[in-house]
């Protein structure tokens, strides 16, 4: 009888937002997960969440399927792995700002690898993209067709543009060297593990009326985004990694209509105006602060000017997704802000109304 | 007294078709020049040119203020420069498409390392960005502040969103380590020097016309460039980089209407459909042909489908340039083709109708 190995992934960017989700998915689909990441906006809290939430033993800096790395993934990693997840970037405008160039880097050199290791060894890629690309889009929903609207020096440009090109460098892999790298253009997505210094709207809104702070609106709140809740990602993202080869190039090959290599959007078409989620936050922070016997909060909204090229609109089209993955999201926004809610809680000393 | 040295200058790319026009003019100029080349599209005859037009000696391998070094700027080169004239890239698409993440690598890693030279330095640096950076656009004629519309997973993709992602470093090299960078978006370039197997408009046509095989127009012919002549885009560059740093900061500071980092559009406003353009190349071959007792040229139009993404129009807004540098392209297109076909017959033995 032959032993069946487990499956071998590689995740960088693993101790991230998403990354958390990923490697836990992974974890209990069966997989042997490495989990690379800078720590810079990854956090060994997350690393730690990871691995007491797949064990059933009290060692939480233990699991026997689980290897964390601290690496950068803008320096080459090596290693034999069946499948390579690259979501190693930060994401909210005041991290990638912070160090625009390291940003660019982590976009061009991060992925560079990635793609180098897998044309060395085989492995299959998934890269995360990012609704970024369509930037301040002029087609409404964004189609993956679309070809952007982004600014190339503005002070959004380190992420836009570095994503941009990480998309030209895995499609240019897969046409010269044959790569199966497969991107999905992610659109805002939120929940428990994000970091909450985020500083994009979703966590603002939360660590806001959880503290007892104003809630921030930049410009008059009218302009729109789509939330896709976390769990609705990774199912999308494994159903994409499941498929063979043959069906995603049988997809994308010689349609028309279709990007020319495998790209999808993935995000939840639910459109809310940022007023719509503010309202909707303190609703819920209030219902949970009464089950937990707290005072309402008594955060109200203040209005701050618009941030440099913040897009004043963005609405996937899931059509793709829908036709190649039977997929759509499932989580509404009440039902995901619950959870997030209540992993946020801990960050917020409801009492003092301060961060901890 | 003291002895006044000449200007250090180091041209990438400084054996192409640009390259070889600024770096006779830096001679010219009385600059000391360092010509680095990969000798990919470039060639050692251009070199030989570089020299040959100006010293007046018998040895064309020497020039006492011209050095020639084959060299790849993806790997990084080091000394002692006041300017930097970043031009190396295959810029047509027939050769940038032949290893397209090759061409991708001297967008990025060739501008990273010419940036990184002048940050440890102080050395001012030109970026020849490209009119590509507006790919099939939807505004005309372009401004700067007009950010584009590019397909990042197509087949132009390797060249555009190399050159755009260029473009965001170069900001970010400016605002996060004060480099004084400054960019030229060039809209189609002709002249002397050029590669003979360009295989961009202007040298089909000349050599068709010259070595009387058919001319080949994509589409219907009605998509429409402008050409600049190469003199004037040379005029251009030097006038940039002769301006004090405090001029152009502050001319590009604060302007709602300019973009935040030193770009400026260069290229000839006037605008030529192909088949306009193919017909004048026609006439002035044979006007030339005349004069050298030559049958007139038996070429004819033939027309193919247009390629991946081509762009269907594109025209120059030249405002900031007329502002910054008082600068107007002065070179006819029939004055500029005269000069190109003189150039070209060397390659197209006209009574065997075939390339040397």
């Amino acid at each position: 009888m032959k032993i069946q190995l487990p499956k071998k992934a590689l995740v960088t960017g693993g101790a991230g937002f998403l990354g958390t989700h990923l490697c836990k998915r992974l974890l209990e689909d069966g997989y042997e997960v490495t989990c690379l990441d800078n720590l810079y906006t990854g956090s060994s809290r997350n690393v730690e969440a990871i691995i007491r939430s797949t064990t059933t033993t009290q060692n939480y800096n233990y699991h026997p399927r689980f290897t964390f790395v601290q690496h950068d993934i803008t320096q080459p990693y090596r290693g034999q792995f069946d499948e390579i997840y690259n979501l190693a970037c930060p994401a909210s405008p005041p991290h990638y700002q912070k160090n625009p160039l390291e940003t660019l880097w982590t976009s061009i050199d991060g992925l560079r690898n990635v793609l180098n290791l897998a044309r060395d060894t085989g492995a299959k890629v998934l890269h995360t993209s990012t609704s970024e690309v369509y930037g301040d889009p002029l087609v409404h929903p964004q189609v993956e067709s679309y070809w952007g609207n982004v600014n190339t020096i503005g002070i959004r440009s380190c992420y836009d543009e570095g994503k941009r090109v990480a998309e030209t460098m895995a499609a240019e892999y897969r046409r010269c060297h044959g790569v199966d790298v497969r991107m999905v253009r992610i659109f805002n997505t939120y929940g428990p593990y994000m970091h909450p210094q985020d500083g994009r709207v979703i966590t603002n809104f939360v660590m806001q009326a959880l503290t007892n702070e104003n809630i921030t609106i930049y410009g008059d709140g009218s302009q729109t985004r789509s939330f896709q809740y976390c769990d609705d990602l990774i199912d999308a993202i494994r159903l994409y990694m499941e498929l063979p080869r043959e069906t995603v190039d049988g997809f994308f090959t010689g349609k028309a209509c279709r990007p020319a290599v495998p790209v999808i959007n993935t995000g939840n078409p639910g459109e809310f105006t940022m007023l719509e989620l503010a309202e909707k936050v303190i609703e819920l922070v209030n219902a949970s602060n009464v089950n937990l016997n707290l005072p309402t909060s008594t955060s109200r909204l203040v209005y701050e000017p618009l941030p440099g090229d913040d897009p004043k609109k963005r609405k996937p089209d899931i059509t793709l997704a829908k036709e190649l993955l039977g997929w759509e999201p499932k989580v509404s926004l009440a039902e995901g802000l619950v959870k997030t809610i209540a992993y946020f809680r801990q960050f917020a000393s409801a009492s003092a109304g301060k961060m901890v």
